[in-house]
């Protein structure tokens, strides 16, 4: 294993130490836990919280700010945080106005956060939460029930993040999560697998000459191993699936973001873009939001993800420019 | 050659399609040319150039726009651009009160830069530039004369950018840039070697357990191949060397950029920033600014750099917070 990294087992704490000591203008952490909190002024608003296993950096930490999540909860690597750190950040990001929570769709996640959830409610505090299942790859996987949740989580942060700066209550976010999720799709594909530093050794390894559509952000399985082709077979294969997943029709409008999975350089994520953008164009789809690098990232895996946002209301595509104050957004 | 590309020979054509697909809102490309120029109207203000060899992406084109460049010429991969192209950037970025070159120490980018200039000047356009030679590793290399110009080069750019914008004269830019690039040094390390896509295999190999401090963003040699060690003792050498070079003492402030050379995660990055925050900490070093992140990579190189920029003079401060509309800043 080579990575600038001291011992395996405090990486996740090293690395919120660096985090902060990069952004402390923005973020700050809860002495003794690994929780990272914005530092912007309470404001009796609702507090929005995620997190997850790290790994997947600048996920979820990168996003906490003014405008996006009020506290972000990092597990061990690959690992879901416990409820008792949730609860901390549920509590930190409270403002009296209740906080929501943005869960990706791993069993363990969900457990955890839910433990929490009833734990803040008896502590006073109103919580409710959305599962985040993008990932159109594969049904059922080693860590979830139903779909996986992967890159398209950040556009549930920005949007669900600009509701919450603008007012909106408890309630109203929660019915706006529940009209987003199912309008956000995603699915990659990975050339090598990832290192967790406690392991030493990737959690997959691929041929050469290969590469494995639908792999998850944690190397589970995908369902599909080929030869490498160019990026046109490649980009051709995953629009297809998604535009499948949303039976799409021209004229529809779209947000569009490409997420590169830690070890894939921008150069290769903007040639694979220019192949999406001549697919999307030639089935008349419409794209009015770009973004590109990376977001949600497996962390040395080379490979991406393309997710597609449906957005019909225009109110979303407002949300996903506003401006924010956060580490990586 | 495992990489997400069509045919090796036209990936900086499909790379910069793709850019403008997902930047469209801030920049465009000119016509022909392999020269992305930002879409903000034109004040009579100085333009502001850079560019050089593909590969470093987001470097250079990720910087133009409103606040930084007005213009960058992008050469094949790592290979000067031409100065016909580079005439075009200067003309693209004309307002009429002249344009700044700013040039990365490589012969071939100094001499085709400066071909440019000698046309640009024949057609009335007033043209100026700096060369940034902020490596530190070693005294001239493959392509250098001198030192090589890396990562530091895009606080260049924001620095000049923001003086550019506020309404500098060109002599005014010429006279920050000779004060500025000084007080910039960069060092970094590489884990392994870069793979240009028309050569197909990487440009060095180093064992799995090695690792070279100093290697330069085209794979240039550096100055010592060692057995991996812990993040610590790579933030020591670094530091120290930088601390050196500046004859730093305690209680000068300093801005700090952390730049990953393209497949290394910000986890890792992270994790080394803690590293250097805590022995600049004890050198009584200010950390005044901070940016981290793939700023200036070496396509699929593992490692990182690491610049420091003087920054006792408190406009310089506020021109690296200012806000600009990029790409990529």
């Amino acid at each position: 294993m080579k990575k600038i990294i001291n011992q395996p087992e405090h990486v996740v704490d090293e690395m919120l130490q660096g985090l902060v000591f990069m952004h402390g203008q923005l973020v700050e952490r809860l002495d003794g836990y690994d929780v990272i909190v914005r530092k912007a002024e309470k404001r009796g608003k609702v507090g929005l919280i995620s997190g997850g296993g790290s790994g997947h950096e600048p996920s979820h930490a990168g996003f906490v700010g003014r405008g996006m999540l009020s506290a972000a909860v990092c597990g061990a690597v690959f690992t879901s945080p416990t409820p008792d750190q949730i609860l901390e950040a549920i509590k930190a990001a409270d403002e009296g106005a209740g906080v929501f929570m943005v869960i990706k769709n791993y069993s363990g996640d969900i457990m955890n956060f839910e433990m929490a959830q009833e734990l803040a409610e008896m502590e006073g505090i109103e919580v409710a939460s959305v599962v985040v299942d993008d990932d159109i790859a594969v049904e059922n996987s080693l860590y979830t029930q139903g779909r996986r949740g992967v890159a398209g989580t950040i556009l549930v942060h920005k949007i669900l993040g600009h509701a919450a700066e603008t007012g909106k209550s408890l309630a109203e976010i929660k019915e706006l999560a529940d009209k987003l999720v199912p309008q956000i799709k995603t699915i990659g594909l990975a050339l090598s697998g990832a290192t967790v530093p406690e392991v030493g050794k990737p959690g997959f390894v691929l041929e050469e000459d290969e590469f494995e559509y639908g792999v998850g952000i944690h190397g589970e399985p995908g369902y599909k191993k080929e030869k490498l082709q160019p990026s046109k077979e490649l980009a051709e294969e995953l629009v297809a699936k998604l535009l499948q997943d949303f039976e799409a029709t021209a004229g529809e409008k779209y947000g569009l973001l490409i997420n590169g999975l830690g070890a894939t350089p921008l150069m290769e994520q903007y040639v694979f873009a220019n192949d999406v953008a001549q697919l999307l164009e030639s089935k008349q789809i419409e794209v009015v939001y770009h973004k590109i690098g990376n977001y949600m990232t497996s962390i040395d895996m080379a490979g991406l993800s393309l997710t597609l946002i449906q957005l019909e209301d225009s109110s979303w595509l407002e949300a996903l420019e506003a401006t924010v104050e956060t580490p990586a957004w």
